[in-house]
C-alpha cells in the first residue's frame, strides 16, 4: 500500500518516536531494557543508542550533504556506534539525549523549508549509489518503525516459552526466528 | 531468551501499551492510521479497536474463569469484533477507551492478589486444551507486542517503495510479505 512521501506526514511520525520510545521503556524494569534474541542482537537499550548516533551523525548531515549540492559519497554510517558510545548512560538518560536530538532535527529540518523539486535532489550513497532527498527522509521515518518493531519484538521473545501453547497465535514469535 | 513469567515485570509492561499507542498515534494525520499492509490486514486504528475487545472480553474474564476453577472451556474470542464494534469512534476516542479498560484492568489483576501458585492454575482452552493461569498472563503481554510489531510493520510499509535503494536495508519491510 504505497504512498508518496509526504513532509508533513512524515514530521508527524518521527516527532512521535521519542515519546513513544519513552512511554514504553523509561523506568521499565528487567527483564525487558537487557532482553535480546540471540547472541549478536540488540536489546532495547541498545537499539536507542542506536537512534541517538542516526541523529548525530546519520540524517540531517546527510540532508546537508543533498541541499549542499556535494558530489561525493555520504560518510558512512556505523551502525554500531552504541556499543562504544553510551555504555554508561541509563536508559532514562538515553531516552532523554535522543528526544533532544530528534526535537532538534526537526527544527533543523523545519527550517530547510523544503520544496518538492528539493526531494528529487540526488546524493550518493557510498553503498546504494544515487538516491533522493525525498528517499533518504523516507527512510528515516522506516527506519524508526523498523527499530521499534525490532524492540517488540526482542520483548515478546523473553516470554517465547513462557507463552506455552498460545505460541501459536503469536506470529511475532516466528519473526526472524535464527535456524 | 526466554524468562520465566514475572507478575510485577508483565504488569509494568502491560500498564505502559496505551501510553505508548497514545504518544504514536494521537492526532497523526493520514495516512498512518488507517493504512493496511493489503486486502484483508488490519490498519492501525483495527488493532486499538482489537485491543478494546480483548480488554472486555478475552484476558480479565480468563483470569476469573480459571479463579474460580470451572471446568468448562473459555468463551472463544472474536478476533474480528472490531469490526462491527467501533466503527464509528475516532482513533483518539479509541486510544482513550483503551486506556481506561487496560487501567481498571490492572486495577481487578492487582486486587486477585495472585500466589505462585496461583499462577500455576489450569483452564481449559477452546482450541489449545490445557493451560495455566501463568501462560494467559504471558500471552496479554506478547499479544500488546505482536500489535504494537503490526503498527510498526504497517505504518513501515506506507513508504515500502518510497525509500528507493534503501529497502534493501530496512528488513521490517520483507516481514509477512504476502507472495
Amino acid at each position: 500500500m504505497d504512498h508518496p512521501f509526504d513532509l508533513t506526514a512524515a514530521m508527524a511520525l518521527l516527532e512521535r518516536t521519542p515519546h513513544l520510545l519513552s512511554a514504553w521503556l523509561r523506568g521499565l524494569p528487567e527483564p525487558w531494557p537487557a532482553a535480546a534474541e540471540g547472541p549478536g542482537t540488540w536489546c532495547p537499550y541498545d537499539v536507542v543508542g542506536h537512534l541517538i548516533h542516526g541523529e548525530r551523525t546519520d540524517w540531517i548531515p546527510r540532508v546537508r550533504h543533498i541541499l549542499a549540492g556535494e558530489s561525493g559519497p555520504f560518510e558512512a554510517f556505523n551502525r554500531e556506534a552504541q556499543f562504544s558510545e553510551s555504555r554508561d548512560a541509563s536508559i532514562g538518560e538515553l531516552l532523554a539525549t535522543f528526544s533532544r536530538l530528534r526535537r532538534e532535527n526537526l527544527e533543523r529540518l523545519r527550517g530547510f523549508s523544503l520544496t518538492s523539486d528539493d526531494l528529487g535532489r540526488r546524493g550518493l550513497h557510498p553503498e546504494l549509489g544515487e538516491v533522493t532527498l525525498g528517499q533518504l527522509l523516507a527512510t528515516w521515518v522506516v527506519h524508526d518503525l523498523d527499530h521499534v518493531g525490532q524492540v517488540a519484538r526482542t520483548m515478546a521473545k523473553v516470554y517465547g516459552a513462557t507463552v506455552g501453547p498460545w505460541s501459536a497465535y503469536l506470529s511475532i514469535l516466528r519473526d526472524r526466528v535464527r535456524s
